[in-house]
């Protein structure tokens, strides 16, 4: 998924700011000034925890630990990289093994254009049936991790205790199959599960998902069925902090290319700098374009309509957006990310509904010509430039390239190539929906009792649980992890002492818990 | 130098620009439009060729040939690549002992913080005096030349005749040894030679020619007291074309950077994308930064006060831009650089006045965050871009940076770092000057018949003759070559049928006359 890479980050995203009570963001040229109507702010506090008890499966868990854990290690043992073709059949039919070993039935790999999915089915006899995402592939292993080998499924002594450090460790094979464990003790007792399952796993999470549609194809009408979606995810902090987020925005990702041609410029090769007086630059047609999208300060996108499209924050969202605004800390979040300040100094309130109702405008990357040590004269004749664009529920991708293509027409800049690498919608689920009352309950059993933001600033193709499949869809749970594309990956599983995040056992009963909860609420 | 790399490239420069009677150059926004006031055109024609005869000198050329073209052999076998500091000093010792073979005085190395110069003095007793400017230092050599060894000085048959194929071939051995061997035929035949000759040579061309006010700075009084200042060059095409440029623009190369601090955005590292809507880009602030600075076809500079400190055009300048109009072909130019059209689809003579008249702004590179294959989302901490901007007589380095830098200022760009590379002014000398009448009239003696501009397009510290020492400078000479600063540079010794550039024996041959030419001229 584009965006949302952990849940360290999911937690600084939604962490926001202090509890200022500015009334609502600045109206500032085209952007709008989202005016609340109601000062009550949401507290999980107010959903009780969950009460049910499952001592027996509890019991199960603690004796089969060691196993539960040597799975993780299985896991993460099997390489993955999808970008690098590395290990990924393996992984799928690991994964579908799993399934048929727990008594999924119809469990299939599902061959795409890409990497295949892997689909199976746990008919339970239950009223209630779960969609559970998965994706069996992890990054590239980066060159300087402190451990020999990414792929050995090491335990490390950590400050925060005894850490499987590997790659796919907390993304996201250590949460997915400590999910499976908990299913595999609940069967153990029980025989079987108090909801029904659908697993949809997917191989290609780290390229963006770019096949996922194809996977869950075959299955539309089944898994439409369902009653929520969940994406298991270690989302705590040390202390045991949690952060819920209840959606996404959405993405567009796309290059911006200026090269000589019929226009002007050298068409073939950079030509003599000092040529300037005569001939066109495309560098200078790509800065001269991407600087007409906004304000001076780069802060105020100047698409026309670009705003307009954002859908007013609902009475729901001005509550979550209050209840986040009561609990944030932006001097905490300022320095984790090494800022001095937020845009124009603002901060508290004003600053959680820019950073989730506002459109931006990014440059990822841009690139042109000479950029060695010292001079070397030249009028390149390409320049490029990276841009992504996160969209707020409301405005959707194809509309914003529509307008951003129509913003470049009218200001003479029609030769500026636009190349689309992804695109899609935002995605939320009602804080209401009883997955995410139960996601909640079971948090608060557990002393998480988490900060709950209507989505998260970035990005996932979560609007193929949301619109494709019309479910409730949550992504999150206990425990804790980090270095998610990154070195020195790792997920807890014995806490240390003090360390608030649950360890693995309890990962895997707050698991049970859910099933439980989803199976027990109430239909509204 | 910066922006005179090779004959082919300065000829290409003002070869300029079909015939049309437009005028004058268009007023556009700040750029003044220089009004013509007479339509009379230089003609080189004009300029009686050179009559003198030096029978015996040329008889000699041709009795030596054989061994002056081992001096040029000599010459580039030598490795001196400045960059890398790979035979400079014995090339340097080597220029000093030929300087010595041939009777100059007073031969030394200069040292500088850098490499160093040499400095000679042949005492001829004469009237006149010519400062003779050289360069010893090479380019690096790349990898894809056809030959093995360019530094093995080989004759190579080539579709123009038989070239010397070398690193420094035409860039700048070749030439200049062909120089002293056209002394040496000389100081052969009459014992001594007709002016006397400082000569002053740097082995920092290539890397900008940073120490070369230390390598003139013992010697100013004495060449303040010369006639005028002299650099061989080959600057004929094989048809025997050749372009007389009598001066060069300056130039400013700075670097521009953006970084997060205090002002805002990610002081020590990229962070994640989505954060946008709360903290500030680099790159985008870069971006509009260099976006203020020209119109959005990037065409005008909006700089205050840039365009006025330009000289406007003299007459002289007026006739020699109307000559180069009546012999200019803009689609041949347009054809070798691989542009469609100028600027707004310019031509003529206007396409001229703007290509010598105008400062530029010129983005050389740009780089920012990421640059590889996908998609990454990352909001980048830093952002820089390389530019320089061309300087007509009249703008001058300090001032240019002075108004940038207030332009930025005055724009909320006071975090943008600009960091000097380089800086400075244009350099010129009068088509009147007895040096220029001279060169010119050897030039028609041997048919070559030049184009005259008042300068190129591109950049030298050629102030350093013009200003620093107050003389008449010209840089230019009969011969061909190719390929400087590229793979198979090379120096055409002797031409093939129909080839109209000189070969080893004329080009000496034209030294010899351009040396009695001047000690003949008259003074004006």
């Amino acid at each position: 998924m584009i965006g949302i890479r952990s849940a360290a980050l999911a937690l600084l995203l939604t962490l926001a700011v202090a509890a200022a009570a500015t009334p609502g963001a600045r109206a500032e040229g085209p952007r709008p000034d989202w005016e609340f109507s109601t000062d009550q702010a949401f507290d999980s506090a107010s959903i009780p925890a969950y009460a049910g008890r499952h001592d027996a499966v509890y019991a199960r868990i603690d004796a089969d630990l060691d196993a539960h854990l040597a799975h993780l290690q299985r896991w993460v043992r099997q390489r993955s990289i999808s970008a690098q073709d590395d290990g990924i059949r393996e992984m799928a039919e690991l994964v579908a093994g799993d399934l048929r070993d727990l008594g999924f039935r119809d469990v299939a790999l599902v061959e795409t254009p890409g990497h295949p999915g892997v689909f199976g089915h746990y008919d339970a006899g239950a009223e209630r049936t779960l969609v559970v995402y998965m994706m069996y592939d992890v990054q590239p292993v980066e060159e300087n991790w402190r451990i020999a080998d990414p792929f050995a499924g090491e335990l490390v002594e950590h400050e925060i205790g005894t850490v499987l450090m590997a790659r796919g460790a907390t993304n996201q094979k250590g949460p997915q199959r400590a999910f499976l464990n908990a299913l595999d003790a609940i069967i153990q007792e029980h025989g079987t599960l108090p909801v029904n399952l659908y697993v949809i796993a997917e191989g290609e999470e780290e390229l963006g998902s770019p096949n996922f549609g194809a996977v869950i194809e075959p299955y539309l009408d089944r898994l439409r069925a369902a009653d929520g979606a969940f994406f298991p995810m270690n989302i705590q902090e040390p202390d045991g902090d949690a952060s819920l987020n209840l959606g996404v925005k959405g993405i567009i990702y796309f290059e911006l290319e200026s090269k000589g041609g019929e226009w002007g410029g050298p068409a073939k090769a950079e030509v003599h700098g000092s040529l300037k007086a005569m001939v066109d630059s495309p560098a200078l047609r790509l800065v001269q374009a991407i600087a007409s999208m906004s304000t001076p300060d780069g802060n105020t996108i100047l698409v026309p309509g670009y705003y307009d499209a954002v859908r007013a924050p609902s009475d729901e969202e001005q509550r979550l957006v209050n209840g986040l605004a009561l609990r944030a800390d932006d001097a905490a979040m300022q320095k984790a990310l090494g800022v001095s300040q937020w845009i124009g100094g603002m901060h508290g309130r004003e600053a959680i509904i820019r950073n989730l109702f506002d459109p931006t405008l990014n440059i990822d990357g841009i690139w042109s010509g000479y950029t060695g040590e010292g001079m070397k004269t030249i009028l390149p004749h390409m320049a490029t430039a990276k841009i992504d664009s996160r969209l707020p529920p409301g405005l959707e991708p194809d509309e914003a390239y529509r307008m951003i293509r129509e913003h470049l027409d009218a200001g003479g800049f029609e030769d500026i190539e636009l190349s689309r690498l992804s695109g899609y919608p935002a995605a939320s689920t009602p804080v209401d929906a009883p997955l995410v009352r139960a996601a909640i309950g079971v948090f608060n059993r557990y002393g998480a009792n988490p900060r709950v933001a209507p989505w998260l600033a970035g990005s996932a193709p979560f609007y193929q649980f949301t619109r494709t499949l019309g479910l409730p869809f949550v992504f999150g749970g206990l425990g804790h992890g980090a270095g998610a594309h990154a070195p020195d990956e790792y997920m807890l599983i014995r806490p240390a002492e003090g360390v608030k995040a649950a360890g693995l056992a309890e990962i895997e009963k707050s698991y049970v818990d859910l099933l439980y909860a989803l199976s027990e609420a109430s239909s509204e």
